[in-house]
């Protein structure tokens, strides 16, 4: 990972601002032959669009994908596939609302990146949050889109668990329920608590954290590469650079640190198909940096947002000090789209690490092993 | 991070095995003329070295550095300096006690990354772990201290808060505590206490996990690169990529999802130095990804050793069901020795950002701006 | 570099097929408060522009740059500048001639990447050469735009000195003159004579190569990083990754075999500036890797491009021998329009190494040292 | 490639100055399960050891390698193998031989790094070239013989074709002469040619370049990744960045801006083994970057080593005007070692591009492709 590139050999590049004229990305080490449209990559952006609800930021982006590079119809069968060449993406900035900025442009917003920018670049772009602004992570959506077409058998999911302080109940956990609600929540009678809480947040002008809950199947075992490149470490990092996230864990994560070492391994026994089956998950299905075939499981907080109604005391760019308040449409909890977001981003260091395992080892090799005739 | 490569522009390549003649790296991109010598690193090896209290593995290793490469004695002052190229620090392993390895050989300790390595390589080294012992951390402390070089001001700290479910008070919270006893711990009553608590642990064969904070103080604003080289963002990924690590979070953490928008942002005023002071810190000194010259603050998760007297139920390579035990020394709690760790691991993410914002930026902006005249 | 990522601090990502939509580039590391407008950019883009002569191909392609992102104008000086945030570069494609790709679709052009392509993607976009197009070299030349912005002083400059067999004379060299013919030739009588040699090889359906000399000036003495990251090192890499480079050099480059040591080795006095005057420069201005603040001088021979009118013998993707000859617009001498780009790659090397040396370094050690005092 | 990183999968990471403790380098991203101990190693090191005839340095260097991890006995078969993790190899210095280095501690050799090293640094090493020794070199050669075990079926071959202004008869070419003289020469005549003519070099205290050409057979079709990783422009960038080369060449190389279109272009037929047969090799087995099955052939050249016994004039590094005189042992042609450092450099290149290209596209694409059926 580097400034704006995610990845290795699956290479993400982003590039876009709040109120320019474009955001975009230039997938990079993908595959050759892989049928790709557009139409494989809009259904997740239409999952992170903003303004599906009153639970989200009301500014409209209708946030349609374009294609720029990188895919050729082939000839024989008339399907549009990879050509192994870069992967440009586009999506026109549509809603970049004109407004008074005077209120903020030169006040920093308690929480929010623009004292950050100042102090670094000696210069911040106001307009909607600039590059800090999520509009960002869309394309972190259509890369992961991409990423998942070329694992084959992964299957990436995300939940939402937790809004304030409300949790989910885990025994009724329903992927099915995750589509049936604006919050992404597996639990059906926690999405209708979470409505009214929300209701009375976004009315005063306040916002909430989140906690969600990443779920990928299907990860082939022994990806991950021991010591700096463990699938662990980089599904952190890579989930901690999502906007306003404050905390990641795998499997039993913090709760680990109150388990017993008896408690905490995962004993193991053979499984019908050959393969090991394990009788808990407290890994997180990732031993060593490696996976191990069991389901990936990673949660991660995401803060409240800093745009409240409330008048915060801060200071201006110019060392005076002042009071500061955010108008205009917001995200109350901004933790609901970044569902979507975390989906992408492991499916993006799942699809990395599918190729460097290729790379080094080429066909896996066939567990269980032949035991040596003496 | 790549493979066994930590870093962009301040990077650091480990090698070795718990069993080989040696473990070692190489810290490429050091800046020239920097006093260093041994002396500079062995402190901090000390720290981390096992067998210095019952708690720990009773594994003996002087863990003594030497310096090979990247180093010269300045003719004018006599002063031993880096030179800008790279510097290789080797270590001697010493006590790879000669044992018995039939019993893990073949059978997977659960919760081991032998199996992850099996089936990712076809082969794992069995003896000690091989590469995935914790002994490769031990150049993570030794890196740490050549970090600890680059950035001037720097101090980074870190503490156990929790062993087990047992966590400190933080209204006891004494830095100089920590150098007291030998749980890193900042809170003597709480040393006390874990001390009985992890004797109970180390009878019965046991193991606990455990909690570490990591402080970083001196950090320049303007360090982390947006969007995918954030500093909170390479601070996770380096904590989650230390061994047994579960879980990361930066400032409130998961915290931050259950308190509200006005609760969470971190009010600013001015200090007396002429530069922002922030009324509190859930950010953990970071906003956008971007320092703001608070104290970096993050913790991080430990889970308990699998390396346990009691039998568990496992397989074996070649796909037979059967129990395993961990005789032989062993670490009732690796979270301990993780605190210097992780406190090494901080210190060469900082100093990797340093070196990156001097690259782009040059010479930082001086804040407060002047305001332009009309 | 990697794939389709040239640099490691300046880094360029470029995407885009000959008869795609637009071909584009995402230019990342840039530092912040840089004036950067579009005209700083289109005046390079033209001189490398297809259809200004009938010496190079009569593609019409405006070539018309536009920047997508990463500039913001500063509010108080009115003026665009960079944010620090990726720049991204887009041209729209304009004259993708449709035509009939029936003769080439399937038939491999000798000296063409079709074949390699199909090898090693299993398919490739023949319209106009897809991506291994010269079209992509493009956004080279306008990343090569924003380099040189990056580096204070700097100046890159390029002639043609041969086309075919005909040299230039090198007691005639007048860089003005480069800009007065269609061939960025510094000696006019040379110019005179190739537009009758090329109007031959034109008219004959033929093809010649050609040898371009880069000169950059005003280089920061100490750029370089020894010793895989070599100035000369990556200008080589750099400059034999153009399309239809055969051949790189430094300096005296082939011809330092056969000087002595004597004659070769640059001798040094101190010039009235009072840093070193070398007496000639071998060297092309690099000694260990290392810029030494004299003009670097690199070389570089191309190849006479395929696309010719005489049919020459080949096979088809099937496997069946056949004949091929490619008609349709070409460059007699893609060497022509290969000045600019030259210029280009060494620019943005440059950049890059100003960059790491800054990382690295911070500001360079002042030379001539002081004496010490005994 | 970065500072003192080689490659982007097989990633070599060198360390050492000519007269530390010792040298070495870390070679990672090596596949599991290749068998490999140091016997595979050192006869590649003694091919470039000094101190094997008259016409190289007299250092005595044995250049005795270890490998210190990375591989592992395997049970089943007792041989040892890789086993995916980091290799690290170390050479001990032995003969940094005890000598006054007054004469060139302060002033500039010319044509030497010491200069360039200075203004870099503030400081070089001194002692026999320090980093920019050849002695770096060895590990290059060391990390080529792991390269060549990962690439099945690949042969890297070199030559010296040159010296000083003589060339060897192609017609005479014998690979198996290369064996038998001092030189790495092709051809016996030319040889005792040189022979000659070196003695008079060296007895004058001169010194004289060379030109090495490097032969890669059974390099996989489809290496190289268009359009900053092809693999003439890493090939052109490995080579360059080897001690003293100042000029590159693939196949044709700077003869083909000479060619015409017609005579470049390298016809094709269908073979008898059912892939295409070239009819000629001016591309050099490389077409789009991106290899073609023909063997990859690459020239480059070396300059007179600047160590000679003629004063030349310079300037210290306190800015006084001087002369300089290399005394003691050196290389008369230090061309002549860097025969088997291309071959090194050129199979390094070829297996990291192995890894990147079965990472991106799997098993390669069988050709001829099937036609389809209308």
């Amino acid at each position: 990972m580097s400034f704006n590139t995610f990845g290795h050999l699956f290479r993400v590049t982003t590039f876009g601002e709040s109120h320019g004229p474009a955001i975009g990305c230039v997938v990079d080490g993908c595959p050759p032959r892989i049928p790709l449209t557009e139409a494989d990559i809009q259904p997740y952006l239409d999952k992170r669009r903003p303004g599906q609800s009153r639970f989200t930021t009301q500014r409209q982006e209708p946030d349609t994908i374009r294609i720029l590079s990188g895919v050729f119809t082939d000839d024989e069968t008339g399907i549009q596939v990879t050509t192994g060449t870069p992967l440009a993406l586009l999506i026109d900035n549509v809603d970049q609302r004109s407004k008074d900025y005077s209120a903020i442009k030169d006040s920093y917003r308690p929480g929010h990146a623009g004292y950050a920018y100042d102090v670094k670049y000696g210069l911040h772009d106001y307009r909607g949050g600039g590059r800090a602004s999520a509009r960002e992570t869309a394309m972190r959506v259509a890369a992961g889109a991409v990423a998942r077409k070329i694992v084959p058998g992964l299957q990436v999911r995300a939940a939402l668990i937790q809004i304030g302080p409300h949790e989910v109940d885990r025994s009724r956990w329903d992927w099915a329920e995750v589509e049936n609600n604006p919050f992404f929540c597996p639990d059906a009678k926690a999405a209708a608590a979470w409505a009214d809480y929300l209701d009375g947040v976004r009315k005063k002008g306040s916002s909430a954290g989140a906690i969600i809950e990443v779920v990928a199947e299907g990860v082939p075992p022994g990806l991950g590469a021991p010591v700096y490149a463990k699938l662990d470490g980089d599904i952190a990092g890579a989930l901690m650079g999502i906007n306003a996230v404050k905390g990641v864990e795998i499997g039993a994560g913090f709760a680990a640190a109150e388990l017993s070492g008896e408690d905490n391994a995962d004993e193991m026994r053979m499984g019908n198909d050959g393969q090991p089956r394990f009788l808990s998950n407290n890994a997180g299905g990732i031993l060593g940096g490696i996976s191990t075939g069991q389901p990936v499981v990673a949660r991660f907080a995401v803060k409240p947002t800093s745009s409240i109604l409330t008048p915060r005391r801060t200071v201006d760019r110019y060392g005076n000090e002042t009071d500061v308040v955010t108008k205009g449409r917001h995200d109350p909890c901004v933790g609901i789209r970044a569902v979507p977001i975390g989906e992408a981003m492991v499916a993006c260091v799942i699809a990395d690490h599918y190729l460097r395992q290729r790379a080094q080892v080429g066909a896996s090799p066939a567990w269980p092993f032949k035991k040596p005739s003496v």
